[in-house]
């Protein structure tokens, strides 16, 4: 570094969207600029930022001038060296990345759906252009997770990948676990707190989930999936006896985005799950996520943190930022990423679990030799069943051993059309268990 | 890549060692060498293996002419690009890596002893050669630290890292504190499953973690820390009593590393603490490591895996090494360290703590009394006071509030000396619950 220029270390910042993360973000290069320059040799300097109303007042000052309402003018700004997006959603999000990167200007965004929705699209843009496209922030939020999985994991074959990565569900379970609350009431406690939206769809139903597993298993197989990709479930029809009864198995509920490596094809999926009491991912409480990874040689790890808020964001874009400028500088590239190939996606059907099933019967002789003979007929064998209730309100509980998914839907709707049988309710997986 | 030629590509791999990490490095090279060259461009090829004995069978093949007896030689070979020095302990490693740095050559090392006692002279040679000296697999293993630490959160201030980073005395203590065991029967218990060596005092003294706490410092707050800076307790005065009061008043014992930044000064230590149950590290299990970082911004996180073992160890390893040959095609260096200045060590006697103390006394009038009078001397303020037993049996336990390690060690000198006080039992802190 010592060749180098003091004005040679100036790179100029421009930020396109000034809300929840760029603030915070604008806030961390004044606070911690000299730091950064000190230890990564780079000076950043923001130099644009690009909003839709630049008259309202913002909690962060900028100098004059920085402000604009002109997107597509930042990116071309020759003092816009980098350009950080955190505007979200797809349009413009996509064509003012796309110009930046056409003319050589590195990248980093925090947008979640649009790595989800057009990743492939993206890397091959950054790949054409020889620059950096970063994206740490779109997935889990601070937790550093592609630097770990793409570089200090380059030469690892990974497994399997299995993650907590929506805060507002794993606080709803979390409520229902530790307050017995039940679904309804800890989703009212969430949307009080601001933790879920007045439409929690996107979260209760997993999509969010399931965009975050695309760009995990993206990332994870070096392979291009899609959110489409992500056989999905949500939790809204977790009740507070599941809970109870996952807690007297030695198991507690969360919503898993569950992304394995089948030699050759890849399965995604997202659901509620019972893991063991044991397992590092039990311990993940209220609104922070985590990402368990299993591979060959390094066993097993974990990295857990602040899944979403723009503090922990801007962070996240802060440390691609100071990346893609020592690159720029020196006129390296960062974490390639390589070609995404497109591999066949596994039908889920396939796939083998332990399920927790519950079914309400009428408790009358033959009951559960009728149903276990369904079981049987599907080749789903049964590691423990127990009645609760007595009479017209017997509620029968089963844990399967492994199980193809398809056997268990085939017996569970053959079960649901027996006389005796009032309703099958809850059916979750049981993973992490060693079975 | 494109305008690479293939050639250009290969990197020429000199290893010195070829034991527990070395074994497992070369079989993952031989088994994904493929997967590598597709994702970073980069063709990894193993030229010299550096053993004391070229006689000694192996577990893993070498093509003839790659395994010598001369380490020095390895390191000056024209075909070998890059040195991973895989030997442990400070000579020959020390001078080995410095010989290859100053041909020019990037290090990649997993040697936690050489790095916490001559990390700064090591990091001074690298940059005065301008190549890379990397070492993620000497802290923690297999789990990506010093990436994510140095790069991810490069704009983020860390106020504390809080590690458990040495496996075999957290399988003791999650013995003791899950099979009721004592430490001695544990640390049988540990020794019979290799996890423990036959003279354990560098693990059950803290030496090792001390280590470690002083790289996690150094990385951390990018200063200048060694071993010898390290107040250090080690887990052996940890009784079954201790264990079982932890858990009666919502904690467990681990042994921690704390690394804190108290704004100009650092404060590293390793001891023994009680941490709540609900706390992420309390969840750490056996032998597993985890690093719990809290910064400003991104708030809580933590990094957990196998903090030791050839397989962990190979792959965080040939992360490096991916990484500096990547570096080294594209003419770039990865992870500059900067500066690494000499900051004032805060003495440890001035951190406050709660703190965890037993009393045994003889259970008579006044007795509380006396030892309260000692404590509110010193200006240590009791939380809570429990007796158990009775007459010369009796055993008080104390929790304090936060109070400075100096007034609380003279309390406690204070309270020994008291007539009716037998001994002064266990001393632990009380960390993690926000008091």
């Amino acid at each position: 570094m010592s060749a180098m220029a003091g004005a040679d270390k100036k790179v100029g910042v421009g930020i396109l969207g000034f809300g929840n993360v760029g603030g915070p973000l604008v806030g961390l290069i004044a606070d911690h600029g000299s730091m950064i320059a000190a230890r990564a040799g780079v000076e950043l300097e923001v130099v644009r930022v690009a909003v839709r109303d630049v008259t309202k007042p913002r909690s962060v000052a900028l100098p004059a001038g920085v402000l604009t309402a002109d997107a597509s003018a930042l990116v071309s700004d020759p003092a816009v060296d980098i350009v950080v997006e955190v505007i979200g959603g797809i349009e413009p999000a996509r064509s003012l990345i796309l110009a930046a990167l056409a003319q050589g200007k590195p990248v980093v965004t925090a947008n979640k759906e649009l790595v989800a929705t057009a990743g492939t699209e993206l890397f091959a843009a950054a790949e054409r252009a020889g620059v950096d496209l970063l994206f740490e922030a779109s997935v889990a939020g601070g937790i550093p997770l592609i630097r770990p999985l793409r570089e200090s994991l380059a030469g690892e074959k990974i497994r399997r990948v299995t993650g907590i990565v929506n805060g507002t569900t794993n606080f709803i379970l979390t409520e229902m676990t530790e307050e017995g609350s039940s679904f309804a009431d800890a989703l009212a406690e969430a949307q009080a707190l601001g933790y879920a939206e007045s439409d929690p769809t996107a979260d209760v139903e997993g999509f969010d989930a399931a965009a975050k597993a695309a760009i995990l298993a993206s990332i994870a197989f070096g392979a291009e999936v899609v959110a489409g990709d992500v056989d999905r479930e949500g939790i809204t029809k977790v009740t507070a006896a599941d809970i109870t009864a996952a807690d007297d198995l030695g198991y507690v509920v969360k919503l898993l985005a569950v992304a394995e490596d089948l030699d050759g094809s890849i399965a995604v999926r997202v659901h509620p799950a019972m893991i063991p009491k044991q397992h590092p991912l039990a311990s993940v409480r209220g609104s922070f996520n985590a990402v368990f990874i299993e591979g060959a040689a390094v066993g097993e790890l974990m990295l857990y943190g602040r899944g979403a808020g723009g503090g922990p964001t801007a962070v996240a874009v802060l440390g691609d930022l100071v990346d893609a400028a020592k690159n720029l500088r020196s006129g390296a590239r960062g974490a390639t990423l390589g070609t995404f190939a497109r591999v066949p996606i596994h039908p889920v059907g396939d796939l083998e679990s332990q399920f927790y099933v519950t079914v309400d019967v009428a408790d009358r002789p033959g009951v559960l030799a009728a149903i276990a003979g369904v079981f049987g007929k599907y080749a789903v064998s049964i590691q423990s069943m127990q009645q609760q209730g007595r009479g017209d309100e017997a509620h029968l509980i089963f844990v399967t051993h492994l199980a193809r998914e398809a056997d268990l839907r085939a017996t569970m709707h053959e079960v649901g059309e027996l006389d005796a049988v009032e309703q099958v309710g809850s059916v979750l997986r049981v993973v992490g268990g060693g079975g």
